[in-house]
């Protein structure tokens, strides 16, 4: 059995050609020829089933034989707004496990306890991709790059918004229930913060913009864990049966 | 303000001497001195304050200053058992990952389409140990070593037990609904199948033995993050709040 080819082409019904870092693994590690059908995910919702009409060294042309437009499986829209941690593979991982779970929007954010100041996005950018191809997701999540946690909670934003820390001596709501709590459609953002936790002083600021403060459970957490169980109940509570 | 020191200790209380792997970490690189304080957890429930006696090149003594019992924050037996990866490092990541999270019990399954037919367990009990003190765990999980799978199904086992397999057409129920119809206390054991799923004979033979068939959900999810799923839907369902 031949397994399914799925590329990721952004507005592929607008073209015929793949793009240059699909066409070296179509053409030289798939070694696809003329005929050969393959998928097309265009990360807005639709997949393409397509099939190649020339594929010579650098270039691979295809004609789209159906478009198959997908359902999303979860309600709302999950947003994760989280201080990347010092060891970038640990974040990297999460990015992947994320894509795999099921999320909406990322974003990264700088903060005084922050081990990590600067974040190479198109790394990111290239993990998520690989593993939307991977998990199948017909929508590319959207990522936004770091930006100082003062301006990101100062954005306005649909939904609800939660702040999870570790304060055991600020009051906070089990995120878990809040979720469960949340009409099926409404967005929701979590913040989830650095191996230092957010400092008292930020916690109280997201509170007086509208962030909720959330515990994500009775266990100690590493960042890139805390991320990815935000996903993780966010989906569970949204996701369509 | 000095980090809390925490050092995995089995029997800590019928000893005075710390074991010659946490030696080296207490007098060479945290350079331990008499009358320190530290913690250590036995991985049977208790942590305990205790004070360096003596700290010589190759020993570290001990005098335990106070029993601090600590509870369960989870009801039940959470058993997962899977099917090793192809690449090491990502059962590595997940034992990490599910340790923080918290889970009993971990049993590794030889399968049909298993890419992997040997572990070596001893590296995943590292990782697990450090994972427990990381994350501040009063009880070490059990792992069991690599088993056929006919022969794990085979083996008595209390409370309720899953499969979770990816075929559209064998009828299965979503794993988190079902695991909030299960009584707190009861223990729960779920499969997971490697790479290439479980065989469908595979599955049939689980169901003879009383798994129910089950799904993670809506999304195509690779081995070590179907297994951190399972994990993950056991906690939320039967953390205590």
């Amino acid at each position: 059995m031949k397994e399914a080819r799925y590329f990721y082409v952004p507005h592929a019904d607008q073209s015929s050609e793949l793009p240059a870092d699909e066409t070296h693994h179509a053409v030289r590690v798939l070694r696809l020829q003329r005929g050969d059908e393959f998928f097309l995910m265009d990360g807005a919702g639709t997949i393409y089933r397509a099939e190649v009409t020339l594929a010579s060294g650098k270039h691979c042309m295809y004609k789209i034989v159906e478009a198959l437009p997908q359902s999303k499986t979860w309600n709302g829209h999950i947003h994760l707004a989280i201080a990347p941690t010092k060891m970038m593979e640990r974040m990297e991982w999460m990015m992947e496990k994320i894509t795999e779970i099921g999320f909406d929007e990322a974003s990264f954010l700088n903060c005084k306890f922050s081990e990590r100041k600067e974040l190479k996005l198109p790394r990111l950018e290239r993990i998520v991709v690989s593993a939307v191809k991977q998990s199948r997701k017909p929508w590319m999540p959207q990522l936004n790059g770091l930006m100082s946690f003062s301006d990101f909670i100062r954005q306005p934003r649909q939904g609800k918004k939660w702040i999870a820390h570790c304060y055991q001596e600020i009051e906070r709501e089990d995120l878990f229930d809040q979720l469960q709590q949340t009409a099926p459609n409404e967005a929701v953002t979590i913040l989830v913060g650095p191996e230092g936790d957010f400092s008292t002083e930020e916690v109280r600021l997201a509170m007086e913009h509208g962030y909720e403060p959330v515990s994500l459970g009775n266990s100690r957490l590493r960042t890139e864990t805390a991320g990815m169980m935000a996903v993780s109940m966010s989906q569970i509570a949204k996701r369509k049966s």
